[in-house]
């Protein structure tokens, strides 16, 4: 996977344009491309998602560590698109998992939850109970990190967006050591699935030095149950957090930092691991 | 429902904010509410989303009419929330929903594609062939519409939005006649919740006269998909479309306007529908 992977993020489309009473054809227009993957796991359909074609394998991946249906890179066999697929619109769009035995029992829970849970990959209260309990607690994770470097993340995702510049139609996702060093971008239409793909990325790869994931809009429950999962212990925003998510990363000890625009950061949960030099509290 | 309804979509809540070296408390912040609701339909879930309260009878309503699961409001029965819950978490986070014996197929229907489509409705190709053959095409809603409707429509959902006011964490959806009169807003956490919301009261209060559905955000091809089995023949946004958007919305005989700023407008489909006077095309 590599540049041919961001070739098939966009795709150039005919448009017009309404401007000042004058409606005129234009021909270098692009747009984000939209499409669905079935995941299979062991050969049975787990999910299909509406996503940016390409790193496919690691949003697998990722998707799969979010939702518990793997633990390590261990729990994978093999993990690639469908050589047989019924036509051409398929072609590409089929993620073959194969995993071993004993995560049977965790695929099919994954397939259960995806009954009752359309859009968000949890089944209702319980599994929110369960999540808020911190199972996975970041609290050991004790990365400190300088507010400098959540700025400096934020400006370094937004100048590494290559299909948001073309389309302005894809959300991005950084991941960063505790340092600010840049380990990787991922763009899709999903924002969920960018995130799913720069997990996935971390696991497949076992960079366990990416310790900040800069995300360039919201942060909703989800995105901090993905990062949890993974073992990242700092998220950062260019927009809002949710309730839910301020909720979850206070419970299982996440610093979770939004609104980072220019020198400013709000701050909602996990605010002992920034530190500064420079630091005063008031 | 009402404006309780409204107050339920973000809460207070503390923060500390990193500004020029010095990290302060801050007392006066706001966050958008996100909670999973279920909605069961005869006794059975069939799914859980992640949303903001309130106006929960409207995103059911939307929802079931958006996967096919009813096509009028006869095929629902009753919809309210659930008086018997299990604990104080889910108080206000079940809806109830009862249709007649001859919806029950299409419930099942919705539930199975639930089971293998996580994130998006639909259940991979065949479903989205299915979509992309024009079952419900909006060809002869053939209302014209002015751009500067379009560009006014932008324009009163940015100083509509109380939620985001407040949060900066939610998406705002508004629903318009093609002379531009506002009708509803709706701010959610969720895009595809909001425009759910504005859906299903078009439905619930049988207001056809909502041609115009005007998103701050982007389009994708759920949000295409949900104006189309409502019979909304224009769509419009702020921010970009996806390229199944455009190819479901040309397939469908929608127009589909975005990047509404000012007075410039992007036509992804279905330009005939846009007349001014002053118009020339070239």
């Amino acid at each position: 996977m590599g540049v041919k992977d961001d070739e098939m993020a966009y795709r150039p489309l005919l448009r017009q344009e309404w401007r000042e009473g004058i409606l005129e054809g234009s021909d270098d227009d692009a747009v984000a491309v939209e499409a669905p993957l079935q995941i299979r796991v062991n050969g049975a359909p787990v999910a299909v998602v509406m996503r940016t074609p390409g790193h496919d394998e690691y949003l697998g991946l990722g998707m799969l560590l979010a939702e518990g249906a793997i633990e390590t890179l261990d729990d994978v066999r093999s993990i690639r698109h469908c050589d047989e697929v019924e036509d051409e619109r398929s072609e590409g769009n089929v993620l073959q998992v194969v995993v071993p035995e004993h995560r049977v029992a965790a695929i099919e829970r994954m397939r259960r939850t995806n009954l009752t849970g359309s859009s968000c990959g949890v089944c209702g209260r319980t599994s929110i109970d369960d999540l808020l309990a911190t199972r996975h607690s970041l609290a050991d994770r004790c990365e400190m990190i300088a507010p400098g470097v959540i700025e400096g993340a934020a400006q370094a995702l937004s100048t590494a967006q290559p299909t948001f510049v073309r389309t302005g139609g894809v959300h991005g996702v950084g991941l960063f050591t505790h340092e600010g060093e840049l380990l990787r971008v991922f763009e899709d239409v999903g924002r969920h699935n960018a995130v799913d793909k720069a997990l996935g990325w971390r696991l497949k790869h076992g960079v366990t030095s990416g310790a900040l994931l800069m995300v360039s809009g919201r942060v909703s429950f989800e995105i901090v149950q993905k990062a949890m999962m993974s073992g990242v212990p700092i998220v950062a925003a260019v927009s809002a957090p949710t309730s839910l998510a301020v909720e979850l990363a206070t419970a299982c000890g996440m610093t979770l930092a939004c609104f980072v625009r220019g020198s400013r950061i709000c701050v909602y949960a996990g605010a002992e691991r920034l530190s500064d030099s420079s630091a005063r509290t008031r």
